[in-house]
């Protein structure tokens, strides 16, 4: 059964149809940013043009939403990163828009379920999905399925607390995962610590070109994501564990390295899942959200 | 269909029958203190006469043990709280003995179990139990069966990481919960403060009189169970929370509303699951493991 599965974006809407496990389809349309009306426009547009030039027939569309996301309504809550998108009715939007079912899912729950299904993490029974960019997400996918938890908050991986007292987070905790490891946090702490503003691809530069005191940003960032993934083996206890995001490929080897270490290091004795990094890279997100469609 | 449920603990060995939800019959003996040979004579020669003194038929027999066991092999690999239970063939030597199918479980996912099915969180899709006494430990169970994890390591909430840099565990890491939270963690921090030898009933007695010194180690202990939960909704987000064991117990209400403070503090701007204090006090265990039978 071919379905669309559809990436809601800051600044692009990815398409794609997937069949038999390929996609057979992709478009991509830049995200308006004159409010939420705009973006279902696009979007839909965007979706019934996929499914007409679609080479199989679309029987179902799935949706990766930023969040917050009230499952049972279909309601985009809260879009962080896109002007004005708030108390959005997707689901039933589309529906009426597409007339075929649809299924909303949290993209970082998407791209978890990719990569258990299609990517990193085939083959295992359990995987922690985790992404390190700007921000860090994740999702929890268990014999097939997305564990969205029992107030769809399951897989906030960035929101551990990792340094009680620590930096203030933007969800306006401290010391929060992503407020020490991210791309944005290490970019704080670089600019701060350098005294010039400075962005984590710069920061890993200097790091690779042997600066101690950049490795010492680096590196400790790396430490706290170890941690935390020490703290998800044991209370979850995943098979598998998929790292990706623009921090885990723009790190490469070594980061993953770094990271490695200070996982093991935090769960010495214990058993541990394998680090993998992320196979299907961007496209994690389209293809989830067609896999979530199958499910509709 | 009445299944016998066995809870191995370092002192008393419980068991019970259970029939349609109710123990119809209940006893318990002293553990042996000379190796697991005699540990498990004493446990087969109980359960036999439970079979046979039971009213009604016990068709399978499921044990609560300390771990790590080797579920597949049913084996316990190693009970710290037991004299010489190493590599013990659990499994294999009640079904020989009995005739009857067993089935092993760790005993805090036992008591999990008994929690979600028949205690305070029935009817709960997902619940996390824990327990706080001596140590800590916990057990995940969602749509009614324990989630064990890959590696039968799941739930082991006294091991995440709450303070980096913090007191070693017994575990050999720094900084889990179990190091700041616990009884005995507590016990050290007030028989340091206080220069003299002092338990966690002392500590909490002279908290209740309002002693400021002991105000601070109950409620900094208080707030990093807080923070633990808070990265268990985050991570896993349980419909409902359990709380049991020793210190539960004997903190009481007053405890419980300190955890529940730092458990909102560490959740501003998210949903989060009711904490309740656990319902089936010490018989959790032989519960747990009788319910834990019935899937043997």
């Amino acid at each position: 059964m071919a379905t669309l599965g559809i990436d809601l974006g800051g600044t692009k809407i990815a398409l794609g149809v997937l069949e038999a496990d390929r996609l057979v389809y992709e478009a991509r349309v830049a995200t308006p940013t004159e409010g939420a009306e705009a973006v279902l426009q696009v979007m839909i547009a965007a979706a019934t043009e996929a499914i007409a030039e679609s080479p199989a027939p679309v029987r179902a569309v799935g949706v990766g939403s930023p969040g917050p996301i009230d499952f049972e309504r279909g309601v985009v809550l809260f879009a962080p990163n896109i002007a004005g998108f708030r108390e959005v009715e997707l689901a039933g939007r589309l529906r009426e828009a597409l007339e075929l079912p649809v299924r909303i899912e949290n993209d970082a729950n998407a791209a978890a379920l990719a990569e258990h299904r299609l990517g990193a993490a085939r083959g295992a029974r359990s995987s922690l999905f985790v992404t390190v960019s700007t921000g860090i997400g994740g999702g929890l996918v268990a014999d097939g399925r997305v564990w969205r938890g029992a107030f769809g908050q399951a897989g906030e991986f960035g929101h551990l607390t990792v340094l009680p007292g620590g930096p203030v987070c933007g969800c306006g905790q401290q010391g929060c995962l992503e407020a020490v490891a991210s791309g944005r946090a290490m970019a704080r702490d670089a600019s701060y610590a350098y005294a010039e503003p400075m962005g984590a691809p710069e920061l890993f530069d200097r790091w690779r070109a042997g600066e101690a005191k950049a490795a010492r940003i680096v590196e400790a960032a790396a430490v706290y994501l170890g941690q935390a993934l020490a703290d998800a083996q044991k209370l979850w206890d995943p098979e598998v564990i998929v790292l990706g995001g623009g921090v885990a490929v723009g790190g490469g080897k070594a980061w993953l390295e770094r990271v490695e270490l200070a996982f093991a290091a935090h769960t010495e004795g214990w058993r541990r899942a394998p680090l993998r990094p992320a196979e299907l890279g961007e496209r994690a997100g389209v293809i989830g959200a067609a896999l979530a469609a199958q499910e509709a």
